[in-house]
């Protein structure tokens, strides 16, 4: 059987750092948990290159010879993203300065990833690494360096590139002079070489060009990687990566916390993943009464939506942090979630605690002590559950109707011209993505440079503060067409160099939105429809629009908050201001209605995500949220997969807490 | 008409800026509100001089001529406060070191006001921007760099100028160890010369006199600039700068929030007025429900105290962040309180909100799309009404009975020895002023260094920690002569060194007040005749004062916690500790009342403030900084100037809400 | 009269940071107050040595005299943790860098102590302080240094002092590696001297190798220091140094506030208590409604433990910081708390309060005017009762049953690893010492490294995360031989590299404990016998052991919270989560019970403490910290030896506010 035909199930396996022999106990141990594959090696460069040009690959061959002996495949990462020490001393520069100066040695993802030593070594490095394991028949492919991002890197050396970069943009230094408006506060300069370093820089739209700068060194690393291990990839085998989400902490200094929140500013996915044959994913959620399925459905409808492609998730959490120890059912419900989005397989991180590093408490299955344990006794039931279903369930295809627009330079813009100080662009990302979410309204999460939206009935734009200029006349046409747009405050505000446009807004969209404003302000004591308006509120002037709410205020009332426009034989909804949740859905609700969507009559916590199976049919996977046994009517006549009871149409599954079914429609 | 017989009314201007050809259009829009004055070129030397030595002032001159066309004066600004970058490729020094080490490039305000090169390359840029446009008819005065302040720096070759500058205050340096006490932990020196860099002192006395020549470099580079411009400079024509104040904010890394709140510790106003033949400001506040009125009534009376002259508001706000989109007639509201203070013009920051640059959201009269809008139209209003009342209301002449007095010095010394955590001398200094604002006590704000108190009857002195000597012997006189002290907590604690004084307290002045003490803690559970005690108390020991209010307390109730004194012919009051705002109204009007001086019958958000008119007669303002309408008596028989009615003594005059009256007395 | 034989009281004396003449006048007060003696020169080198080499002790001197002429003895103390700008001007690397960079001049203790230039002129000051004071006859001993640590000294060459030191505890360099999980990360090496500077390592091992490597050196310099003053010491006259605790802050930069914690994480204070011959403490605390006594105890307890000896404390707070303005009879309580504790003498920081520098408002027992006030009476009278009771009551022993142990290296390890980001080692450390502390069950608190625990019936292990390998033995050993041991969560991890165990927790502890656990989370909703668990709770699995308490949760209600194990002849229990006071007090009573202690029956605010005086009588402190009159029943027949009442066995004695009591056993 290949790779391609099974649901992918395992996870990292790292023997370099045991405190003691243990493979062939955990070899064991992971086929008796159902276990297919291991993820090996991503961040082992110094045990692999003890010395310069002195390779150990003792580690790595064991393994995959253990793991061959078990029946498991290997996916090898190759280790460059935690550099040795040696590699420092030979050249201190390999050590990234970002604005905040050089960055010390210990830590990973520490390096600039322009500097031609370091590259000069990875390369050696992946040559030696992909040439000794790319032959052995159980190694199904190679993961590229890990969660790569641009790492702040912005020495003066980069700013020599990044000059050169501009030089390749504009014709002129007078058309950069203009673009990001540098005459302001006597930033204007006469030649590209004289354009600053912006790590003082007061001018948002230059900031943003260096960060887009700074995420194509990373593309362009990931490319280069890639293109060196494509000269010796069988034709079977895969390249893949670890695409990770912006962190959202909460933590003192020295605390791991936080999880996978939203649009990732530091390396720009759509772009990237050219680099990759398979795209893969990390995604990391609160549990126990905080598990919502909402990270991972986001993750998923991203990723999925990166090439409408089933994607791998590399690390799913075990026990992870001390917060989040699963409740019983909890990692079986998040497995199954996973494949509802679209994934063709599950790792988790990772197979055993360790006993140093930072790390030490980001838990996996196994604790310190290697014995079993209640996660463990869960993964080894969710093995046997792939094994039986993955005929049924890999590979699932989806088709979404809606799709949620994002964008990662306005993850940037924002961060230099806030909505609010307590409200980031992906606190907002979300904010929409979780109302559709709950309501089970599947959409896909597009970039905003993916222009083929002919699949979609409904396209949303939560705060997408800079567009490219032909945006305007994609939606212009595409509600025109019929389609139904739903955007939010601060969209179409500014262009692709960050600056402010000057005419009125929305930009070149005030006749399909029916409205226009010019001014806007916080509120305070300010209602719409009796419910709360927060962080920022414009005020809207319809002209041909609708005014389906107006602000309640003893100044603001005659202005409208929220607004819904025909533009032929379209609509267009526009939102003034931040609602709450249960009011955003009614909105969404309405457009979706607009746009002919059929709408579910249940909603979060019972989530149902649809999808067609290899085998042509169509799946609805049940997913409770919560800790209460909840009664859920389908609404067709189907067997659920895994309790393999065939149930009539319109007939009740009982969902059991934390429960899931899979029905496959008759 | 001179520029000196009405009122200035107008906006800063950078057509420098602009996305787009806006002059004639703007201008005429300009005209249309009423403006006679628009302000330029204070921050663009990069534009007027791209390569070193090559200047362009193609925007200055196509800017004075379409003024001088329209009608219009205009301030030229010399663009020495943001530095092009060739200047610090030049000479990287030129970037200012502080105590957290060298600026990056970028920002405005970030050069070593003594760096040679910065100053060999603006004296150069100085006299060219002057000389090309001093001729002009329409220029009528100059502005002087910008809201100039010592940026902190604070490099090596700044100790050795600081250095030099004790040696010229001290004839050995045995006296600099003994005022500051340096052989506390081993900081005393045998030479000026081994004087360290006081970036990492623990010795408030010292880091307090850097502080003060750190000023004392910014009046210097303030005047050498003044004396610059001089050379050049027609009789009509006045030089102005733009002082601003110690700025409160609130916000996260990259907002722009915050007011003008207090005191400037960063440079002296009253030092460097010299360098001025008209006194210029900027005042920032809050406004929608949060509009007090307070900033503006503070900043003016303290401008105005500086010299007893009328001074022009160079930055009055427009619609600013978006928390301050003023309610209709609040911009109203503010001019004329601006004119009740003694203001001889307002303009406006600025005239368009910016398109690119960290002010973007910072905005000005128009919005990004340049259209007319609600705040446009009401400054049309205001235009109207200026060029109508001008010559009844401009160059007002006031003459208060009250005097507040106010230490730059304090400020840092506070900051070295706080009264509580989350208590700032500004925060003390507002406690009283804006007590004495909402009660109609209208007073003069005067630095500790201005001796001339002839005008006064009572005297007021929130916090004066440091003390020049001699003020001791001021105060005892002008008690004895009659006159009424007011002094709360922590005044006359410590000499002009910031060296605790090693007698009792109030230094010198226990006979005057009275009372001594020597032991102070923080107030818990503790009041004063009912009122909470907060921050900070002095467990006062009357002798000859009278014990107004003893503290309740177990332990504590012995001591006073309010005394009054009858000294000579004079009162002292002094207040132990920080009481509510109620409180403190009660103790200033009993001490007024002492002083003799008449109370207003009338309190915010009812405020009125008086003044001669330039014809001699008396006006009175009355605002009102509420969103009701309130009938106000007034106590003479007189005509408001805005509406034109004539009302008899004690008619009410009724206030609409944020309304205005101008009473100019039969 | 020999200073052995009499109580020392005093306070520390600067005459070089005085503003005027006072000697005579200071000399006469102190011997009014009682004093016995003063302690000096500790960070005056600056004065003493103004330019290098040439040395000026006529401060010393004529205090020296003068104390002399009083009937004063006299500690002197070395210089050293201030250094003159003289000597960073010849050797900038006199600076300590930190991990945050290079130190600035000005404070104290910002040195490094490694610096071959600082220990040049530190070690011929030393010399010169010493030979010519050490005949003097009033001078009985030394203060070498003051509060020492290693100020965080983490340069490139202290690494490779480090890498060195390494060597001496490891064969090769693989036994790093491997100790520290140096693989994790790519950050293994291949020899000594290519381990890394740690100041970027993301590796706790490493760190906490390190931070032991740093105690060490600190270490290290006062015996260096010791042993050259040695050479000169007369054989009555000691050796002394001020340890201190970890301090907790709560101030914003600049002010000074926090108090005596902890666990000092910077110098181990049972490896440099061999530099001393008299061991030295200084302790501060909260006082007003705050004053609890537990700091006075526990850092007695900690102190006295170090040798089982009588300890000096050398600084204790007189007016302090504002809010610790004592209330009336309070800085007596505290006088006799340290006798309770076995102190041998209480100085007061400091005489005077000081006029200039950071420590201003750090106030001593005079004001900055030198008058007498409350804090100096209470000091006369206090030293009045201390010269008449010290025949009876100096060198208290004291011989607990009880022992807590605490470990330096777990404070860093459990800030790499923390519990919780709200909760650290001190924090537990103090739970559990608080609740013996107030229950009056009085303890030693002895260091991880003490092996002696013959004494002892009971030894109590809050939080014992890192733990040298032959513990768990000595428990075993101490449980079968009839020894209670009491444990919280979190003890026995991990072992002295803090490389957490990869066998059954709690480490090789399972069979004394009777219950073994490998999953823990956060508890949320999560109760034990009522009382909500916080921060942390592990899920327990007993095997011979009694489950005392399962949690109420709906999931983790099947895991016991509280365990007790009978093994052999003796108890083991262990509290898998932090509880209320009074929960835990339940259980420290239980297992006191257990162990055959003795309960009492007052608890705090009534502290009772007892010891045995030189003349070999039982005394019993009984301390009333509360602000009311408090009946007390003494089960003994005995004499007040302040009031000099006898009570008959079972009367009450009437301990008044804040009172004391010591009564002789008849």
């Amino acid at each position: 059987m290949r790779y391609q035909d099974k649901f992918i199930f395992g996870a990292a396996y790292y023997e370099e750092y045991m405190p003691c022999e243990r493979l062939e106990e955990d070899m064991k141990m992971m086929v008796e948990a159902g276990f297919n594959t291991i993820r090996i090696g991503e961040s082992t460069w110094s045990v692999e290159e003890p010395f310069p040009g002195s390779y150990d690959f003792s580690h790595i061959d064991r393994v995959i010879d253990s793991a061959e002996h078990h029946g498991l495949y290997v996916i090898v990462g190759t280790p460059t993203y935690a550099v040795p020490h040696w590699l420092v001393q030979l050249d201190p520069d390999v050590l990234v300065t970002t604005k905040d100066g050089k960055a010390k040695y210990g830590a990973r993802q520490n390096m600039d990833i322009t500097n031609p030593t370091y590259r000069f070594y990875a390369e050696r490095m992946i040559r030696a690494i992909v040439s000794h394991t790319v032959n052995r028949k159980n190694v199904i492919g190679f993961q590229i360096d890990n969660e790569t991002k641009h790492y702040g890197t912005a020495g003066d050396k980069v700013t020599i590139l990044f000059q050169r970069w501009l030089q390749t943009k504009f014709k002129t230094i007078e058309e950069v002079n203009e673009a990001f408006g540098l005459n302001y506060w006597s930033n204007s300069v006469t030649r590209f070489e004289d354009l600053p370093n912006p790590a003082g820089t007061i001018n948002g739209s230059y900031a943003c060009a260096f960060a887009k700068f700074q995420r194509y060194m990373a593309e362009d690393f990931l490319m280069w990687q890639s293109n060196i291990v494509k000269e010796y990839l069988r034709p079977d085998q895969f390249i893949t990566q670890n695409f990770d989400y912006e962190w959202k902490s909460f933590g003192a200094p020295g605390q791991q916390d936080g999880y996978s929140w939203g649009v990732q500013p530091d390396i720009c996915h759509w772009h990237s993943a050219k680099a990759m044959t398979l795209i893969g994913t990390d995604i990391y959620c609160f549990v126990q009464d905080k598990l919502t399925g909402r990270e991972i459905a986001f993750g998923g409808d991203l990723m999925r939506s990166l090439r409408k492609e089933n994607y791998l998730v590399l690390e799913s959490q075990a026990q992870a942090f001390a917060d989040w120890l699963p409740y019983p059912g909890q990692l079986r419900l998040m497995a199954f979630s996973h494949l509802a989005s679209g994934a063709c397989g599950v790792m988790y991180w990772n197979w055993h605690s360790l006993h140093n590093g930072i790390e030490s408490y980001w838990k996996g299955i196994l604790g310190h002590d290697f014995e079993p344990n209640p996660v463990y006794d869960e993964i080894c039931l969710i093995g046997k559950e792939m094994r039986r279903l993955s005929d049924k369930i890999n590979g699932l295809k989806k088709k979404n109707r809606i799709a949620l627009v994002v964008s990662t330079n306005t993850v940037n813009a924002l961060k230099w011209f806030p909505t609010h100080k307590a409200l980031q662009y992906n606190d907002v990302v979300h904010w929409v993505y979780d109302a559709l979410y709950e309501l089970n309204l599947e959409c896909d999460v597009i970039f905003a440079q993916e222009w083929d939206w002919s699949d979609y009935d409904m396209i949303i734009f939560p705060e997408l503060y800079s567009m490219h200029g032909s945006m305007a006349g994609r939606i212009r046409e595409f509600v025109a067409r019929g389609g139904t747009v739903f955007a939010t405050f601060r969209s179409f505000v500014a262009d692709k160099h960050v600056k402010i446009y000057h005419d009125r807004l929305p930009h070149d969209l005030t006749d399909v939105f029916g409205m226009t404003y010019n001014q806007y302000t916080r509120p305070v004591n300010v209602t719409v429809g009796g419910v709360e308006a927060k962080y920022w509120m414009e005020l809207l002037n319809p002209t041909s629009a609708i005014p389906v709410e107006n602000y309640t205020h003893g100044y603001w009332g005659k202005y409208a908050a929220v607004t819904k426009n025909h533009y032929e034989k379209g609509t267009a909804w526009y939102l003034g201001t931040m609602l709450s949740d249960e009011k955003l859905k009614e909105y969404l609700l309405a457009a979706a209605k607009d746009a002919g969507i059929e709408v579910q009559s249940q909603c979060w916590p019972i989530i149902i995500r649809n999808g067609i199976s290899q085998e042509g049919k169509r799946l609805q996977f049940l997913l409770n949220y919560s800790n209460q046994n909840v009664p859920v009517c389908i609404g067709c006549q189907g067997r659920d997969l895994i309790s393999n009871k065939i149930y009539k149409k319109n007939e009740e599954v009982l969902l059991m807490e934390w429960g899931v079914a899979v029905i496959e429609e008759a």
